[in-house]
């Protein structure tokens, strides 16, 4: 059975229920690769931050199965993310967990594939259109990123107890909205940008907290996947330590400035980048509305927020530079 | 009073004993910035493989200050690393521990300096000559790294038990001859190195595991901080996954083949990397005896390995390139 977002209260109370005479569920791993681990990373870091009493981990799928956690178990929920169910590191995560007892959620967007074989849950997520250009309707609170999230969050709120569960509805709602704003705001800048940075080789993303994982995205994703370019994905607060010495009026930036508690890590690397550097592309989370989802959650939008609108930065940049997104020389093609 | 590596053991028992009737020591979190970070990075995935009950935190100082864990309290353990004893957010966080009541061990290489105030153990570790120039007698066994692991090994030994300690002890024991030894014999290596890439703009620092943190400190800290090269850190395991597409015959690489459990996802990305680049430096773990140690603690001890090895490749760059290491332009020299 495929099930969606939707599902994912009753899936969680299922899986407690099952556990209840095996001593309950005490931990939750997030095991993927790539773009699918990045999108992991918001609920990994709501876990960190909020939980007291459940153990979390958030490990690329090869890692994971070579160094498997002492605690991983029976007693573990396994959530995996993989976009076409293939990508055979995730596929032996799924099998692993599944031989090693621990309830598997699998994040997908098939009906059908190798994976799915190994999940006790399928929850088939919304993905943006315009990054594949099949035309499905878009739900941004129902991306994996958000399935992931929830999944903590019920867990949490089921288990040890979880006071912003509402807050964390009521931002999933408004999500779709302020991103489809954001989108049609950013076109020109898009556009911009793209002309900006059409014969640049190198570029550089930055971001913090519980959205970091979409600079990474963009940079491991985009960037270097589906436009060869050279990338690295720079943590705000990391920033002046190390990195900011790189910085001279030709590095070129893409910094996320995101709402919520890590905000002012964002704020000081734009005072710094602002001073210092010339090409500077600043997405900012506030500009665009996302503060009106509660403090107290807002912090675990910022990466859906900001992946989504990246897509427009992404077409425009592949139009310019006549390298379409799909373009690839050895993902798919050779052996490896 | 400042405490060394050799005290480890007792400090960690007293910090238990003392915390015995507030309900004991249930966490312990790593916090830093940049190498300083990156270098408590072993200790903590020894953490979040090894340990069943212990919650664990790896963050950056300025994230850990405008987010604290909800966990985080009297019952905690804050490890923090700081070099100099001054790093503002880092002196932040040591203080908003000493506050919040947990006990905090500061890892530092200087006596005196503004966070001492905020520890109660400062542990004076060793520091390798060959970056510093001042010196001192190498022992790789004390540096900040080994101080964080054995801070988590003794505290798990402690609390929830732990059977690899006698196999711990014997790896830092053999450390620093294997490192003396593989650094005579990269010599002529890190000189070709040096000379292949003087006019480079651009390095990939590449590893897994544990390990992982010393491709990120040698990108951040020896490439972008030291020498102003655009670089990256990938994970081996992520490569595949969108980085790898970057790669041509002209793209350097700097690539860690560990010892233990991620050994398959290095060679891997070489086996990869030897059939579409030209330009890749290898450190094999392996080819200089790190495998001497056991394979229930090796994973913990590749990072100090290329880690303190990578000092024969950063000073002969920094010759060639005509650039010295100590050479800043923001640094400690502009506000930021």
């Amino acid at each position: 059975m495929i099930y969606t977002a939707e599902d994912i209260k009753s899936i969680v109370s299922e899986i407690i229920e099952n556990r209840k005479s095996e001593g309950g569920i005490d931990s939750l791993y997030f095991v993927g690769c790539g773009g699918s681990l990045g999108a992991l990373y918001p609920a990994k870091v709501f876990m960190d931050r909020e939980s007291s009493v459940l153990r979390t981990g958030w490990i690329n799928s090869n890692e994971f199965v070579h160094s498997v956690p002492k605690k991983f178990g029976k007693n573990s929920i396994l959530c995996v993310a993989c976009h076409q169910g293939n990508t055979p590191e995730t596929v032996a995560a799924a099998k692993l967990g599944h031989e090693m007892g621990a309830a598997v959620i699998i994040l997908t967007w098939k009906d059908e594939s190798p994976i799915i074989e190994f999940g006790d849950y399928i929850i088939k997520y919304s993905f943006d259109p315009s990054v594949d250009h099949l035309g499905n309707k878009i739900d941004h609170g129902s991306d994996k990123v958000i399935c992931a999230l929830l999944i903590a969050a019920e867990l949490l709120a089921m288990t040890e107890g979880y006071d912003h569960l509402p807050e964390l509805y009521y931002g999933r709602k408004k999500l779709t909205g302020i991103i489809e704003d954001a989108r049609e705001k950013l076109m020109g800048r898009a556009q911009a940008f793209a002309e900006e940075h059409a014969a640049d080789s190198f570029i550089y993303t930055m971001g913090s907290g519980a959205s970091w994982s979409s600079a990474y995205m963009e940079s491991i994703c985009i960037f270097m996947e589906m436009q060869w370019l050279d990338s690295a994905a720079i943590h705000s607060g990391e920033f002046f330590h190390g990195p900011f010495e790189v910085t001279d009026e030709n590095t070129a930036f893409m910094l996320q400035v995101s709402e919520g508690s890590t905000r002012e890590l964002d704020e000081r690397a734009l005072t710094f980048l602002n001073k210092y550097a010339r090409r500077v592309e600043v997405i900012d989370a506030r500009e665009f509305g996302l503060g009106a989802i509660d403090a107290s959650v807002v912090d675990y939008f910022n990466h859906t927020f900001f992946n989504s609108v990246y897509s427009c930065y992404n077409s425009r940049l592949a139009d310019v530079r006549k390298h379409p997104l799909s373009t690839r020389r050895y993902m798919w093609k050779v052996e490896y």
